[in-house]
Formats: C-alpha cells, structure tokens, sequence
C-alpha cells in the first residue's frame, strides 16, 4: 500500500522558497505569476494491507517526523 | 486560476532525502516501510485566466525553471 502525503505551510507563514521561485519567475519573464507556495510531496511504501492500519499509521509519521504541525498541514491519500 | 505542480524524481534516480527519512522513521520504530521518495508540490496563482494559456504558461515554468526534466518528472492540474 502507497501513500502521499502532501504537506504544506499553513495560511499566513512565510514562505520563502516560495518567494524565491516567485522572484526567480520573474527574472525569466513570466509575468502574471500572484504567488508561489513550495510544499513536500512524499510517498512512502508500506507493507501493511489494512487500510485501517495503514491510516493510523501514516498519521502517526506526518505528527512525529514528516510535517511540523505547528506551521504545516498535511493531507494524504493512499493508493 | 492556480496551478499545483508536483514534481518527482523519475524512478532509478537516486533519492538521498528519501532514503534519510526512511532512516529516520526506522530509528522512530516505524516497521513496515518498504520505501520512501520524497517530491516537491509548487502552488503558482496566476493572474491568467484562459485555461490554454494558463497550461502553456506552466509547461514554459516547469521546463525552464521548476523541473529539472533529466532526473525529474512533473505533473500539474489547474485548479
């Protein structure tokens, strides 16, 4: 079983890769752009068949190791 | 109109920040993980309103400056 996880910062917390990529957009002529968010996109494989399981699982990674909940959301589907 | 862009490391390209978590989880006592690739997920809001263009305007972005396509995929809806 796969899940991916998206993991984001929360509304309001500064982003500054986001700005850097913004700034870096436009150096390269792409007007138009309002705003840029960078987010982590992880995908880990598990041996574990149960769904169930498997949610429990996958949250309890996101709230000890994968996302900072403090500033970050994470969402997360599994495949 | 916004874009979310994901952008992931093709397969057999090695993925140290990957293998780092997968390290990491083990050492947490997380059994079960078969494997572990890490991505990235760029938001851009843009100003474009035109679905065509706004496409063009991602794949420009995505093939100058996001993606680096010799090591990594990318994907996008329009939201």
């Amino acid at each position: 079983m796969k899940a991916r996880i998206e993991i984001t910062l929360k509304a309001g917390v500064l982003d500054p890769q986001g700005k850097a990529i913004e700034g870096a957009l436009a150096g390269l002529g792409f007007g138009g752009v309002d705003e840029v968010r960078q987010g982590k996109l992880i995908e880990v494989t598990l041996s574990e068949t149960d769904e169930k399981s498997a949610r429990q699982q996958v949250e309890k990674m996101c709230d000890d190791l994968l996302a900072n909940t403090v500033i970050e959301n994470y969402s997360y589907e599994l495949v």
